[in-house]
Formats: structure tokens, C-alpha cells, sequence
């Protein structure tokens, strides 16, 4: 696929009055060129269609042993291995150039067009002469690092920039805006120790032994890699992508707070992830020159991973925030079509200044989710809430399945991947090592100090739920140009198909064996608890008892309802009785008399906890109604 | 906007190991890039943005004298203005090459890439000299026609082609969608006529007296045009985009007659343009050397047109009767999300297989669109059915102020404009002629076998609503080579932005002016037709009086409530009582349980004619309800 050539081919070249030879030939060429790019979307369209009826079938014959992201990447591996070995192959055209005599050329990168005078001089084997005197303008597309070697053919295959600026976006966004509060903010120790501490120390592990693993290998491989190498390695596929294990789960009504540690931590341990592999490509550029270890370099690349996932997660939080105040003080929610618009405009342009920036819009778009779930969801009509709702589901939905079906397609036709069989087989034992140092001692540490501890069966469950997916692959494919990344990307695609595959299918009967109980949790949720506001908070606390609320949560659930609530939505109790006396006049400029004058149980039905939720397994028993079952499934249950 | 630059930048050179000064200069460039491509897009965001809020206000003020797309140019314009005057330039580099000695090279079009090698033996003014023997990739863009003019400075611009391949499908997905077919099918005869025959009329007046014009013009002006050209700009400036009068008359209910007649109109006439344009340039390339005129080069583009339409129609129709089979006889409405994923995976499928069989997509797709209401519509689940809706209404929405905002923006930043007073005067004088060429002999045509006829008034409003549009601006910009093309860029950018702001501005008063009646219709309305099948059509067609059939149309009919419709739907009768009698064996395999089973009525209340029309004023009056009015609304009603 190669947009570059295809546009503007067409924009030069279509009703070129003076209509040479050499002018048909290229319009002939930029045709065939926009048909083979339309080609590659219809295989991926028809791959997708075909996903979708074999889900269906699946669904309607009650497989569970396949999740839909298996399917794709099983689909995409099959056609994948047609086009490679059964299409032709279109070849592209070089040639070699040298500046022309008297050039002046004043900067130390090389200049963005080079205008090619296409010579007349020129040694023509076959007949056809080129005309002559006419000059072409080439754009910058990067250096050649082995001329020998760069047959450049890219069939069924995108530019990797695309799934950072728009596959991810909205996987994250709806990963934000459909997390289960409740059961987040409940776990919210654990899930931030496994996503922000585990996925840097299994980074750390498996880096380090990777390094150790690559100095036993031949010669050859061993001087490519360098110790930020795998340690990149190792920031790239920490991150876990638990969809299979998830989706059974949410069907066979396994515990909520396994559900919400495994949810919790996947969606977290991306963001956190990508900043990593940012930081420790930043320290590569900018810290280091031989590729080792420095220790200002060291604390440089720290400071970068705190500074841009904070600011990150501000740009984000702040765009929330303030859709949130639009919706409240504005009369917008009277016509739903403009307010869905505004809603994904903002969340659209917190991905965009974070990425202007120079912060990480990905992280930015999952805290903008997760804020737009809890505050402005409740300011939403109901039109707008269900069409945002069904608008991020299909787009998740389609984003999802696409870049599975990528990952299988691009196994055999991305030119750029690089077998190496010790490579891959360290890879799997240590991304397995890296999940469980993730896991087990940070359980151990964490039941030191939680009131009703993890347990041995959900520990090993955690470990098996260390599925690889989207964000591994992304990163993996963004940078090929040396062998020691084209061997990451190879063994990160197939690490990632074999978990998605093999350990999905696996997850029932680890259930099983793990003696997990199922079906159950159900009593715990029907007491469908609202958002614990202050006055249920108390008491709540006291009964609850499930789990130890950490002090700093406690604080943030006090902040949350006495400030944030009253002030971004129309929640009650109003600002005018959570302030301190001396506010008041700011209070009530801050609160809407729909806040004054609703009661406290239309507040309960209409808070974003109670009906967002929609990977919730329990309002609906799974069974009865299939159309109801599927919408709280969700692309993370499996009916 | 350079996506070209960034993206290979970025894949070449992040993480690069050997971190040499100029990569790293290189990288910072990459970032810049990026940066600056964020940039372009969150202008865009924002101003999205602003035209939201600023179109609740006015909504909320009820303000009616500035539509949204209106408000979007206005917006534009004034975003260019601060962008070009106010901003700083990205000076864009330059190189010479030529080929390296002993080249050999055989093809007679340029190379795909040219393999630079970057030259230590340069005259460097600077101190700072590049890093000798590097090998640089470039990609072909095209040819330079001025050497001296190439100055590229491509400010918050986009690649032409998105027009065509990312923002119209979705709007003329949507307008085939929501096309209210019942009024639209009893107008088909003015429709039609309007569309094909009045398109292609006002297309050769506007080129020829453009023809005549340009001839009258200096010397330099006459001798760039040649009448190919002029047809060209004739067949571009000939679509009509009436977005502003529509949503005037679903606000005043002025008569639905005269409302199918000006959105069918607008509809057809975008994808006859397109063909019609592509027509032209085919002839340009295929059969003449010298822009002028030959019979057999004439007959072929006729024959490319007639092909290539009908083709385009052909996908486009089939696509959405194989969806709509696909939805009746699997049930994969019992799984929503599934069914919404196929129905939009299906509908792109329609748009790429058009493409690959260089037919024309977005013809494709909007003939896709009316098949998909027509049929699969009726088969959908009621989650989908307002899923697909609101989904393709927002993309609707979004796509259609951005193009209009683009307009606005573009109009300043956009590199080839060329203002030529006069090209622009007769411009304006032509497209004026060419519409009342289109409506009044026609509708004098037309009124001879029609049975009530078009009113006078109601011409004048016909003629009225001719603002040019989306289709017009994506045509004119997808070339802009010649200084020709960026004269008629120009003009048509100012014609768009007149029409829009002026024209839609004043369609209250011309309504007035005209004696319209409005708050009509509604009585007609009130009967609220489903569709009329095989049992209501001759009582209808006798009563109705209000509008004579075609025979063709009749016939169509039929056709399509005695087989189409129950063969692709759940409609009744099923086709064991439409078909003979011979055929009883292969309709009882065609007809579902459903068919057999559901009631008259439910069929009724299901069927796509009676909820789908959303841009129906009546059901619910406009002054109760603002949220359910601005459904009804739906981007062609204006509350």
C-alpha cells in the first residue's frame, strides 16, 4: 500500500493537457497503483466481513473455544500466505542520482525534494526512449541502509504510523470510557502496582535476560543487539492484551474483581508501555552514543517516563473536564446530534495536543475516556449517551479485528520480518518469565498489606491472563530498519498469535483447573451500587469490607464527590452544600438549578456507574435475550 | 500537511542507533513534522468545534438566516486569513539531481524511487557539512512544470484525494440512505430529467459560453483554456448542494413534492457530475492530442459515461441487495453490534470494488445506500437500525462542515489559487445561466406530460436552490496543474462560498417572495404511506392523483413489491403468492418463517418508508420536542 505514489500521481498527472507518451504511461501507472491500493482495503474489508458471519456462527452455535481476535488473525494468516506465495509481485523502478554540477546545498540534512532532470543521455536498453528534458520531483522517504537490500514491495501492508494515530485511539478511548468504575477505583492498588511497577520491572527481566540469552547466540546476531535493544524489547511486549480471557469471563460470571485487576491492568499497562519504549528510545537519541548505560542518561529517561505519562494524563484529564463543563452549562444535550459531535471532537482533540505536544496522545485519550465516562456521561442525553456508546463500540470493534487480521496478513507479507529461531524461543520464555516476576512477588508484596489478600488461584489466573496483542504488535512494527528489530517484530507477531490463539482457547479450562469459581459474584452485584457518593460513603465502607480502600483512594473518592461531581455534572449533593460557607457565592454560580431541584434517586439512575458498564455481566442473565447479552458483552464478554 | 515526509521519516529514523548528528537533525525534523500535521488537524477540531457551539446557539436563539455550513466557510475564512498572514512559513528544501554515470535504465516513465547518494565533495556555505556516503530513498511525485513556481508550502491543506476516497463516501452514503424514496419514486420523472438530462445541459452551456468568454479575455487568459477545459468547469460547476434551502423548507414544511424534487435533484446530480467529469478527462487523454473536438473521441466519452454510470450502479445496487439478503437469511440481527459491522463493512466493500474496477465508488455507494434503506433497512434489528443511522448522521454531519470549513480555510492557504477577475465575473454570470437552462425548459418539457405541473413558483424555487457545493470543491481542487485548473479552482471556491452563505441566507425570503406556501402538507403528510405494495397500489395510484407515474416507474414498482422486496426483506406477501405457480418450490426455499408469520400490521410499523425518512417534518411538530425535532432534522431540517 502506497498512498505516497497513488496521490500524487493523480494530482499531477490527471488532465495533463499535453498528452505524451510518457504522460499516458504514467497515468496508466498511478491508476493501477490507486486499484491495487483499493485492492489491499477490499482484502482487509472482506476478511473483516468474513470474521464477522464466522463470529456469528460461532455465537449462534455456542463455540467458545475461538474468540473474534483469533478468528482475524487466523483468517489474516491464510491470506496472508495466498498473497505471499500465490500473487505476483509488482516491481519498483530505481534508479541512481547524483547532485548536478553547481550545486549549492547549504544544511547538514538532506534536502526534502530532489528535482530529478530526467536526461536525455541516459543508456536505454530497449527501445523506447524516455521524453527528455523533463524534471520529476522525488520527496524524502528515509535512508538506505543497504542498497543491496531494499527491494521495497509492499503488498497488503500500511505505514505502522497509522495504527498510533488512528487503530489505537479508539481501542483505548473505548478501553476509558468503559471501564467498570466501581471495581476499579475498588482494586485501584493493586491495578496501578501490576500496571505501573510489574510492567517496568518486567521490561527490566526480561531485557536483561534477553541480553544474556543473545550473548550465548551466534556471533553474528549477538554483536546486533545492544543492551537498550532488548531492553526496548522487553518495554514492548510487557504490555498484555487479556480480550479472550475477558470475554469468557464476562460469560461464565467469574469474579468482578479478578475481572476489573485483569481489565484494569491491561488498559494501564499499555499507556504505560508506550511511554516506556519512548522513554528508552529518548535515551538512546539523546543520552547515549555506544548504546550503553549511563546514570545521568538513566535518570534523564526516568524523568521523561514521569513527565510525559503525567502530562499525558493531564492533556487528557483537563479535555474531560472541560466537555464535561460544556455539557453541563450549555443547553447543547437539547439537540444530541450536535452534542455527540462536540463529545468526539474533544475526545479527538486531546489525542491531538498531547501529540502536538510532544506527549503521548494514546495515553491522553484513555485518561480524556475515562474522564468523559465519569463526568460527562451523566450530563449526556439519553440519545447522545447511547449513540456515543454504539459509535466507540463499533469503531473498537472494527479497530480491534482489523489490526488481528494485520497482525496474520503481514506475518507473511510485511518484507521487513527477520526468523531467527533462538530469538523467538527466548522470546516465549522470557515474556513467560516477565509475566510471572510481574505477578507473583508484587502479589506477594500486595497481600502484605490488603485486607483480603489475592489468592493463590487468581495469582496463577493473572499470570495466565498475560495474553500479548495490539499495543505489542504496534510497537513492534513502528521500527524495522536494523535486524535486531526486524527479529523483535517477528518474534512479537508470533509470541502475539500464539497467546491469542492458544491461551485464549486454553482459558475455560484454566478456570477449571484453577478451581476458580464461576457463575457467581451475582449477589455482590445486584445490590447495583451508584457511585459511593458521601453520604452512602461511610457506611458502605464499614459493610463493604471486600476490600481495603487505600488512604490515597480515600481521599480522591472525597474529592470526587464533594468537588469534581457537583462541579463538572448535575450529581447531587450541589456544591453549595460541599463547600466551606465562605465559597458559597462561587457555589452557587457553579451549580445548575436541575441540580437543585432533582431528587437524589432520579441522581442514582442517571449516574454513569449504574447503566455505563456496559461489560457489566449481571443485570441480564446471559442466556434469555441474545441482542440484550451482546450489548453488555461488548467485545470483552463472549455470549 | 506532508503525511508523506512524516511518516517515512518516522519509520526510518526513530530509534536509529547510530546516532550521528544528522540523524538526529532528522529526527527533530520528523517530530517537527508531525508536530505540524497535529497542528493542522486540531485547527480543524477546533473550528469543528466552535461551529458546533456556534450552531447551538442559534438553534438555541433561533436564529435561522445561517446554516451550519454556512457558518463552517465563514469560520474557514476567517482561520485562513490568520493562517496566512499571521503564521510563519516551513521553508521546504531543495536538491538538483541528476543520474549517476553509467546509469542504465530501460522503462519509459520516471523511476519509482530515486536511490540519492548524498555527496561529500558539496559546496557548503555553512560550517556544518553533511555526513558523507549516505544513500537517501526518494519517492516520485510528480512533475515539475515551472521550475522556478514549485515553492510548496502546503499550510493546514490536505491531499485532494481524501475528498474523494475518506470524506464524500459517507455523504453520499448518507443521502442515499435517508433519501425519502416514496416522494422521491413519485417524482422520479422530473428527477431523473433534472439530474441527467439537466446536468449534462448545463454543463455544455457553461463550457461553451465559459468558451466564449475566456475568448473575449486577454491574450494570455484565451490561449490556457481550450474548450475541453471549459466543459471541464462546466460539468464541475453544474452539481447542485442545496443543504441550506432543504433544511429552510423542513423547518417551514414547505411541500414535500417540491422537497423531493430539489434533495432527489442534488443527490443524482453530484454522481452524474462525477462520471460526467471523468468523462471528460478520458476524452482528454484517450482520443485528443490537441484539446479539440472529434466525433468519434465525443461518441466514446458519451459511451465511457453511460458504461461507467450504469457499472458504478450496478455494484453499488448489488452490494446492498447481498447485504440485504445476507441480513434476512442468517440471524445475525440477534448480535447488533455484528450485524452494524457488516452492514458498514459491506457498504465500503460496495465503495472498493468500484474502485478496483475503475468504476466510480462514490456512485457505488450512493446507490448502495438506497438499496440498504430500501431492503436491508427492513431486515435490521431495531439496535441497528438506530445504530447505523446515528452513526452514518454523525459521519454525515462531521464530514460535511469539514469539507466546508475546508473550503473557507483553503481559500487562503491553499498554495494554487489563481484570482482572475474576469474568469471569476463570467463564472458567477454562466453558473447562474446554466441553472435556469436546467430548470425552465426542462420543466416546460416536463410539464407537457405531467399531470399537475410544476408550478411557476415552484421553478423559480428550483432555480433558486441551485448552491453549488462539496462535489463542486472536491472536483475543482483534485487538479490544479494547469494555471487553467487553478482559475477554475478559484472561481468555484467563491461560487461554493456565495452560494452557501448568500443564496442559503436568503431562501426565506425567496420562499416569501415566491408565494410558497409553507406550514403545508401536512395533511398529506398524516395518511403516513408505508410503502405501497402489490394491494394498496391501484387504490393509491387512483386517489393520490396528486402526481402521474411513469410507466416505467409503474413497472418498477412491481417489480420491486412483488419480487425484490419479498425476496431480500421479511415484507408481505411472501413470494409463494407474488410468483406463478411453476416457481412455487424455489419461493418457498426464499421465504422465511416470518414472512409467513408476522402480521400486516407489524409489517406496516416495520416498514422503512414510514421510520426511516428522518428528514419527515411531520410526525412530531417542530416546536415541542427540540430533541426528537432535531432527529427529524437530521442535517436538511434547520429548527
Amino acid at each position: 500500500m502506497n498512498p505516497i505514489l497513488k496521490s500524487s500521481l493523480l494530482i499531477y498527472f490527471i488532465g495533463a493537457c499535453d498528452a505524451s507518451g510518457t504522460d499516458i504511461a504514467l497515468d496508466a501507472k498511478a491508476t493501477l497503483l490507486h486499484r491495487i491500493d483499493s485492492l489491499n482495503l477490499l482484502i482487509y474489508t472482506c476478511l473483516l466481513t468474513l470474521t464477522v458471519l464466522t463470529i456469528w456462527v460461532f455465537k449462534h452455535r455456542r463455540v467458545s473455544w475461538l474468540h473474534e481476535t483469533g478468528l482475524a488473525v487466523i483468517y489474516g494468516l491464510i491470506v496472508g500466505a495466498i498473497i505471499r506465495y500465490g500473487g505476483s509481485t509488482n516491481e519498483v523502478t530505481y534508479i541512481d542520482a547524483h547532485p548536478a554540477p553547481d550545486t549549492k546545498y547549504n544544511l547538514s540534512v538532506p534536502p526534502d525534494i530532489v528535482r530529478f532532470h530526467f536526461p536525455d543521455k541516459i543508456q536505454i536498453s530497449s527501445g523506447e526512449a524516455p521524453i527528455p528534458n523533463k524534471t520529476y520531483a522525488y520527496s524524502f522517504r528515509g535512508e538506505i541502509v543497504k542498497v543491496e537490500q531494499n527491494e521495497i514491495d509492499l503488498k497488503a501492508t500500511f505505514d505502522p504510523e497509522i495504527f498510533f494515530n488512528i487503530i489505537l485511539p479508539p481501542i483505548i478511548f473505548h478501553a476509558g470510557y468503559c471501564l467498570k468504575r466501581k471495581y476499579f477505583f475498588r482494586n485501584l492498588g493493586a491495578i496501578l502496582t501490576f500496571a505501573m511497577v510489574g510492567t517496568a520491572l518486567s521490561a527490566l527481566v526480561i531485557g536483561a535476560l534477553m541480553y544474556g540469552c543473545v550473548q550465548l547466540m551466534p556471533a553474528s546476531l549477538a554483536s546486533s543487539f545492544t543492551f537498550l535493544d532488548t531492553l526496548y524489547f522487553g518495554a514492548l511486549i510487557s504490555p498484555t492484551d487479556p480480550l479472550t480471557v475477558l470475554a469468557i469471563f464476562s460469560q461464565l460470571k467469574v469474579d468482578v474483581n479478578l475481572y476489573a485487576m485483569i481489565f484494569g491492568e491491561s488498559v494501564l499497562n499499555d499507556a504505560v508501555a508506550l511511554v516506556l519504549s519512548g522513554a528508552i528510545q529518548n535515551y538512546e537519541k539523546r543520552y547515549s552514543s555506544d548504546g550503553g548505560f549511563e546514570i545521568t542518561g538513566f535518570l534523564g529517561a526516568i524523568g521523561d517516563f514521569i513527565g510525559i505519562f503525567s502530562l499525558s494524563l493531564l492533556v487528557g484529564a483537563l479535555m474531560g473536564c472541560f466537555t464535561a463543563l460544556m455539557t453541563k452549562f450549555t443547553h447543547v444535550r437539547d439537540w444530541p446530534l450536535l452534542e455527540s459531535a462536540l463529545f468526539v471532537l474533544m475526545s479527538y482533540a486531546a489525542f491531538l495536543i498531547a501529540e502536538v505536544c510532544e506527549l503521548t496522545g494514546v495515553v491522553a485519550v484513555l485518561f480524556c475516556g475515562i474522564c468523559q465516562a465519569h463526568y460527562t456521561y451523566n450530563n449526556l442525553s439519553a440519545d447522545s449517551r447511547n449513540r456515543t456508546k454504539q459509535l466507540f463500540e463499533l469503531l473498537n470493534f472494527l479497530a480491534e479485528n482489523f489490526i488481528f487480521t494485520y497482525i496474520g496478513v503481514s506475518m507473511f507479507t510485511f518484507p521487513k520480518h527477520h526468523f531467527d529461531p533462538w530469538f523467538i524461543i527466548a522470546g516465549f520464555l522470557t515474556s513467560t518469565l516477565g509475566r510471572a516476576v510481574n505477578i507473583y512477588p508484587l502479589s506477594f508484596l500486595l497481600n502484605l498489606g490488603r485486607k483480603p489478600p489475592i489468592p493463590m488461584n487468581f495469582q496463577h489466573m493473572l499470570f495466565f491472563s498475560g495474553l500479548r496483542g495490539a499495543m505489542s504488535f504496534a510497537l513492534a512494527i513502528r521500527n524495522t530498519v536494523s535486524e535486531a528489530r526486524q527479529a523483535m517484530l517477528t518474534t512479537t507477531s508470533m509470541i502475539v498469535i500464539a497467546t491469542v490463539v492458544l491461551q485464549g482457547g486454553a482459558a475455560t479450562h484454566a478456570l477449571a483447573y484453577l478451581r476458580i469459581p464461576t457463575g457467581e459474584g451475582q449477589n455482590d452485584e445486584n445490590e447495583a451500587l451508584p457511585y459511593r457518593d458521601v453520604r452512602s460513603e461511610t457506611p458502605r465502607g464499614s459493610t463493604d469490607g471486600g476490600s481495603e480502600k487505600a488512604r490515597l483512594a480515600r481521599l480522591w473518592g472525597a474529592l470526587d464527590s464533594r468537588l469534581l461531581k457537583p462541579l463538572l455534572t448535575h450529581a447531587r449533593p450541589p456544591l453549595t452544600e460541599t463547600l466551606p460557607g465562605f465559597m458559597r457565592p462561587v457555589a452557587r454560580l457553579l451549580t445548575t438549578t436541575r441540580q437543585y431541584t432533582q431528587s437524589d434517586n432520579s441522581l442514582r439512575r442517571t449516574d454513569s456507574d449504574s447503566d455505563l458498564c456496559i461489560d457489566e455481566p449481571q443485570p441480564v442473565p446471559t442466556s434469555i435475550d441474545p441482542q440484550l447479552s451482546y450489548n453488555i458483552r461488548n467485545g470483552y464478554g463472549n455470549v
